[in-house]
């Protein structure tokens, strides 16, 4: 397989970092970038991300094999809508958003007849850096890369955005749209949550910079996803709305229980909580190791 | 400075790397390591941490240069009150305990007029992982340790103690026993709370096993303090139980006002929350690169 005209529409870590992993493949000719403003294009340009850039969506389009939106999820419709009108019949599009109940909503409303080309996909990577100089071709080596297709989905694109996912390095998955939102609410959007929340607390103290200087790598990896970037992470927990206020609701009560435990000097229910935690990371890290 | 014999009461991460780190740096002679149970011993007999192994802290104590009390500190009254009457006149003691008001608490009431030889300190430094196999001689190198001097605490002590952290390849800082642990409370205990509360929500999951395999390095790092010691951080939580209470309270008060935001859709003011840590964050990270 081999893509002639690839087109990434938001060149930041996770598109400009699949254009670089399917050159490093060899199965891409040309990468045209797109954006809404020259800098960061250039940027890429400059990085050898994409190969050529536009400013305009619906120009991209002609002889496009193949689109991957990967804007932020808040500004999928306004894409898809200026593209649909100028996608080829055998144009494949698929997006690397972070949630995939609104991202299917969206394409079904605006894709029309192009809908039987859009692969839904997640990839389960990334860093809390963004921006085309945040793109790196091994991003998703050995990762996993959520597929949602749709009953109108057409076989030939689930295959080709497969085989594309695959020359990435990454392992590719099938779940339905509601069971990836409900678990990356747990295992993405709630660490989010965590962590704003914490560097926020910090954040509000008069005296945060110099208590931060006393602190060491335990707070920095607890709140390193706190760099993320802001305009995607809210458009994340809109689009993915309803199961993260209902896992918040979980962690608040999590946290409750510690509290209410320390309160009345229960040692050793706190010392099994903690143990209950260890547990559950230890069984899930040797298992990872081993996948 | 030389010290003739170290004697180190629980050789886990802390105690086990200090005797590394003043080994490396030729400061010791000899490291007699104490515990409760032989097997973490011979460990760190095997790795070459300690010199000497005793199960019996009030024999160690002979002809002792320096003792270190590496333990979590709920056991530090049971150790002070067993090594107090067989402390040499000259013998300094320090600690590395993670909370500073009830160790110096514990010190006044068992070490009686060795109290003036006693310097607490408390190294800012750690990794999830806990025991003599743990232990490193770079764990404290650019890292600060916190002393915390009484009035009643010898200069020559202090200095002693000081040289050591220093030759560890640490930066010395004094503070007082409260402000240690209100600074702590916010910046190392609050975390492991936020950690500890993030996986047990996840671990409280039937599906834990499967989701978990979803998950990409966001949650690891956010994560990952929470596979700490558990009977330490029990201690940790009891002794400096007021101050943590009271960061609990404000990071459950941060994260209901995200909560609220999303629960009434607004996208803007939660921007603007995620924008207010990921400024705080950037500020410190370019702060401590400098440094």
């Amino acid at each position: 397989m081999s893509i002639n005209k690839l087109v990434i529409i938001g060149v930041g870590l996770i598109g400009g970092s699949f254009a670089l992993a399917l050159k490093k493949a060899g199965m891409v000719k040309r990468v045209v970038g797109v954006g809404r403003t020259r800098k960061n294009l250039n940027t890429a340009l400059k990085l050898g991300v994409i190969d050529e850039l536009s400013l305009d969506a619906a120009l991209a389009m002609r002889d496009a094999d193949m689109v991957l939106i990967g804007t932020p999820v808040g500004q999928m419709p306004g894409v898809m809508k200026a593209i649909a009108p100028h996608l080829g019949a055998k144009t494949i599009v698929t997006d690397g958003g972070s949630t995939k109940q609104d991202v299917v909503a969206c394409a079904r409303k605006y894709l029309g007849a192009h809908f039987a080309n859009f692969v839904p996909a997640h990839p389960m990577a990334g860093t809390e850096n963004s921006g085309a100089a945040a793109a790196f071709a091994e991003l998703y080596r050995g990762r996993k890369v959520i597929v949602v297709p749709q009953p109108e989905t057409s076989p030939r694109a689930v295959r080709v955005v497969r085989a594309a996912w695959t020359a990435c390095g990454a392992n590719v998955v099938r779940l339905r749209a509601r069971e990836h939102d409900e678990i990356l609410a747990a295992v993405s959007h709630l660490p989010h949550v965590a962590a704003f929340a914490l560097m926020g607390t910090l954040a509000n103290r008069k005296d945060a910079k110099r208590i931060l200087g006393f602190s060491a790598g335990g707070l920095r990896d607890t709140v390193r996803i706190s760099g993320s970037s802001p305009e995607m992470w809210r458009d994340i927990f809109l689009a993915n709305r309803s199961a993260l206020l209902a896992d918040i609701d979980k962690y608040l009560h999590e946290i409750k229980l510690l509290r209410a435990l320390l309160q009345r000097k229960d040692g050793d229910a706190l010392q099994a909580r903690f143990e209950h935690a260890r547990h559950a990371r230890e069984r899930w890290l040797v298992k990872a190791k081993r996948d």
